[in-house]
């Protein structure tokens, strides 16, 4: 098997560190007993340093022998066709995977995102809120019914999800009880914890470097 | 061959007829000659009524077989496989279109479609401008160098970004002329042109059927 690369930063601010997304590739290879690297672009210069390999200038990017992917979600899909721990190999169950997890993408943090943005820029009861509210109540209402996303199963929908509404200002958004308990269920894995811990400690390595350089 | 079935609206207002999501769907059927029916849900009452097929009261959804999916772009993906029309079937290829095809929904649409909601809003000139003016330049300089996304050649990756970018707040928004030329390349084929003038009759006919009513 070819050695899977999860590109990333050497350094990211102190904000971002444990919620940058090469974190989801790393928590899938985790999961999946794939082994993986961790290799690294600099974060100074990024808006041009590397736009051959991801062209909005940001990680990840995922390297798995002659194939190179950018885009975090198209990563955990990729990944997903290479071990049934991350999405069941019946029809059935890959179809509710790539739905539950295009819509984490799309329906969730397209609302989300720029949800946070907004605040960020000092305007918490901004214009997306009411749209936010409308989609946490129906993640809400399906949280309260079912333990997992797809296929009665953790799969990539759940770690991509879990990942999207676990971003602190989201997390706290409305204190709905079942997304509440989903967000920790998919959180308490040991990979997530791992795949955290380990980003972490990269982006302090990365400290060292830029006091020592 | 199961038959298709795309899932859409009754009825909308005249504002969104041409760009409600079926089209993305009735498009890549068509390129790639796939038969497909087209049935409805209720407009009215889309907050509630089919939330077993949609859990965000959105349309479309996908029938194919037993097989029942949401979200455009996981539709978009499910059909990709069925037809090398829609998708190479080399992995390089496929791994290009999955990545571009990712890319409009969670970093183009992203900001493009809360940015639309604002403008709507009445704030043209919102905070989320900036973020979407860099986001179309690393497009713009994409585009200025290839003519099409993904693997040399027309994929669902075209027909999504195209029609991501097609949004007319959305087109107009800097008159970056690749980026320009691509959008109207893209929806100068045919089976846009079918998608689009079916999905406007198909809501005319919704007219008739509520006058009648």
């Amino acid at each position: 098997m070819n050695e899977l690369i999860i590109w990333t930063y050497d350094w990211v601010p102190n904000g971002p560190r444990g919620f940058v997304r090469d974190l989801r590739l790393r928590w899938a290879c985790e999961e999946a007993g794939l082994p993986y690297a961790v290799r690294t672009v600099p974060f100074d210069g990024r808006e041009t340093n590397h736009l051959a390999h991801q062209p909005f200038g940001q990680v990840p990017y995922l390297k798995d022998g002659e194939l190179e992917l950018f885009e975090s979600g198209a990563g955990l899909l990729h990944l997903a066709r290479k071990s049934e721990k991350l999405m069941p190999r019946d029809q059935a169950g890959e179809a509710e995977t790539l739905q539950w997890t295009i819509a984490a993408l799309n329906s969730i943090e397209m609302v989300s995102v720029p949800w946070w943005f907004l605040k960020m820029c000092g305007d918490a009861n901004n214009q997306l809120t009411g749209w936010m509210s409308s989609r946490f109540d129906h993640m809400e209402r399906v949280l309260g019914g079912q333990e997992w996303l797809a296929a009665g199963r953790f799969t990539i929908a759940d770690l991509l999800m879990a990942d999207v509404l676990r971003v602190p200002d989201v997390r706290a958004f409305g204190h709905r009880p079942a997304t509440e308990a989903y967000v920790t269920r998919v959180t308490d894995r040991a990979s997530f914890k791992k795949a955290q811990a380990d980003q972490i400690a990269h982006f302090e390595a990365g400290d060292r470097k830029r006091a020592a350089g």
